[in-house]
């Protein structure tokens, strides 16, 4: 019997994480004759343990392609993480309860290092719930950290978005410096790995002279040669472009931003390092200074993708649904790079236990030897993920978006699940 | 004899204040009977009292295009105001004593309310010491809070900005408010007027459930009613979109910025309106929360400018030039509105005396009785002022600018002048 199809997104969402919805919502439709329904999880994993899930089925093509122009999750995401079989069997017993209800054989799970140990986990069912079920990992993350792939769909647009702003704010600054702001501290994210801070240096491309200092997690604060390096810039081009990834360290470990004020109500302030970047440059150096802290802008600015990211999220997926087909289980499909320049790529895939809960983190390599900028062969690495850009439908001067409300599945358990 | 023609840029920058420049030098070099060269000042009026300028006249027809892609001030802004002529008459004779050198007869000045006041003091030198000089001043800023013209250039593109912005943000959290942020701060520009504020309503035009609360300037915060509105929103919808106007002040009048802490070196925080709000939240709901400052980004973003705002920029310093030819002195272009729906504007003219110094806040009929969103009024407003794209060229993934470095005009007064 044909088995229908569960889908979900998972973690932090992207600027084009439902581009790989769509790769997957269409592929499945391309191949009805192996694959029934598609059911989209509501808010991850907690829409198969909730049983709320949306009939992808019910809608039309055109709104399906509207899912390469929304950014966010259109079927909502989650940050949960599965424990193991072993100590919360409960919950996998739940999701077979849901899957045997509506008859799924497919797990399509879209999301970071951790949904993918996730997705490893649940096909584990097979082996050792006797539930056997095809898992495929859908790779996607703004932070660049999953191994073996080339890079990890999300990243080029977030790359894009930050080496643009970059440049126009440096403009900006560039232009106002002798009366006004010196030194433009812009924070990007980045817990661990400083892959988006990296990508402000593409600011620099045609011709701006910014950023003139990148502090990477990779690399333990110096406070010395820093005040140094802002001084340098600001005597040699009249002002100083930093960008600081929210990870970065002391020497001792701490995170920067934990050097931060108590607020008003003497609680440590949360996230902010930027502010803390600015308290040092204007302790030590008394420069005008101004920050930003893009947030959430950086991973939603679909009006600003890399069309290669596109494509490589929209391909991610439909190769995910390829894969199923093929009868491969515990598998993520892989960007592998062909050539630099003219830029090449095709798709191949993993094992999911080779991704699950690892990071990968900026090489040194990439790395400039005085840690405050990127290599040239860092910059090889970067420079096609920004290529193109993907025209959008606008509405009253707005882009126009899938509707986040989609057709929901009947439950059929008749049981209110509780999480633990 | 001809004379020739001085123009600089004044005050923050925009994302579209170098089309008005584009404009300013376009029309001057159609009016080559009537103007000589066009030089224009690095920095401002610094670079009249420096003798610092470019030759315009140098630049290709290509180059000049180019400014209409270019974020920042091409030819470097200033923060400077100039004081009255009895104050400090040293200043107008420097600038008579450069103007007399380089043949200069046409003032034409770029920038808001500060500069227009500038312009209008430079328009005197003619009747208090007889040195006659066309003054036009050409209307920019963000603010959106020059007098008399419908819009000012520049807003109509940060105000798209904050509203595509608001709009891709709110995706994203609508996304993940489940089982992450529930509450997301964005802090925008304008301390004592709410438009950049007011135009995050414009997120809601395709239908996201965005923004939820709006806190304007001119409206005190009142904390009780706020944390209401906040729970409220989290309870209907799952979670609740901020925007804050960087000056929105306490009932006492002071900023609530400056409510925020003190940072580790015991310096009073400046700016940061968007960390107070949010501790607010965490303290009063104890909701996860996100903060966004976009800073420098929302006026720099000319990859997401106005088609109209550009536009309008363009036409202004067109139109500037116009008038100076037509001998109007110590005037200024202004927008005015013909029709809301379809938007047809044109172009008029007013006196610099009736704009300079002066601030337009928002109406209290453009906000809402609870003083946390917008009026209809309001939204017919604003609706067709971030109408249209610009497409810019791409190089390497991102766009391409002018240059900053432009000819300089070699000096002729043999001094070197000193500010006060």
């Amino acid at each position: 019997m044909k088995k229908n199809a569960f889908y979900a997104q998972s973690g932090g969402v992207t600027a084009v994480i439902n581009a790989s919805a769509c790769g997957v919502i269409e592929a499945c439709r391309k191949h009805k004759d192996k694959i029934g329904k598609l059911y989209a999880g509501e808010n991850g994993i907690l829409g198969a343990l909730y049983e709320e899930m949306f009939d992808t089925s019910k809608e039309k093509p055109s709104e399906i392609k509207l899912l390469m122009q929304t950014p966010g999750g259109a079927f909502g995401s989650a940050r949960y993480k599965l424990r193991g079989i072993k100590e919360n069997r409960a919950e996998y017993e739940r999701l077979i309860e849901v899957f045997k209800a509506h008859n799924i054989g497919y797990f399509f799970y879209n999301g970071g290092g951790d949904s993918m140990d996730t997705c490893h986990k649940v096909s584990m069912m097979g082996k050792e719930l006797d539930y056997p079920i095809t898992c495929v990992g859908i790779p996607k993350t703004v932070d660049n950290d999953l191994p073996i792939t080339d890079v990890s769909p999300g990243f080029g647009s977030v790359a894009k978005y930050t080496a643009i702003s970059t440049m126009e704010a440096a403009l900006d600054v560039t232009s106002m410096a002798k009366t006004s702001t010196k030194v433009f501290i812009s924070e990007v994210m980045g817990r661990h790995a400083g892959w988006i801070a990296a990508s402000a240096s593409l600011a620099n491309i045609n011709g701006v002279k910014a950023p003139h200092i990148i502090l990477f997690p990779e690399i333990p604060f110096d406070q010395k040669t820093f005040i140094k390096k802002v001084k340098a810039s600001v005597d040699n081009d009249g002002f100083c472009i930093i960008i600081v990834s929210e990870g970065v360290k002391n020497k001792n470990g701490s995170f920067l931003s934990e050097a931060s004020s108590k607020d008003a109500f003497g609680h440590a302030q949360l996230g902010g390092v930027a502010q803390v970047v600015a308290q040092i440059v204007q302790t030590k150096l008394g420069y005008k200074y101004h920050y930003a802290i893009s947030d959430y802008f950086q991973r939603s600015a679909r009006h600003i993708a890399s069309k290669v990211d596109l494509e490589q999220a929209y391909a991610v997926g439909v190769h995910g649904v390829n894969l199923a087909i093929q009868g491969k289980n515990a598998v993520m499909p892989i960007i592998k790079r062909v050539s630099d320049s003219p830029y090449r790529w095709k798709i191949d895939h993993t094992l999911l236990s080779k991704v699950a809960n690892k990071e990968k983190k900026l090489p040194r390599s990439f790395i400039s030897k005085d840690g405050y900028s990127v290599t040239k062969r860092c910059e090889k690495y970067l420079k096609p993920l920004i290529i193109g850009e993907c025209p959008q439908k606008f509405k009253n001067g707005i882009p126009i978006h899938t509707r986040f409300n989609f057709c929901k599945v009947p439950k059929l358990t008749n049981k209110q699940f509780v999480l633990e």
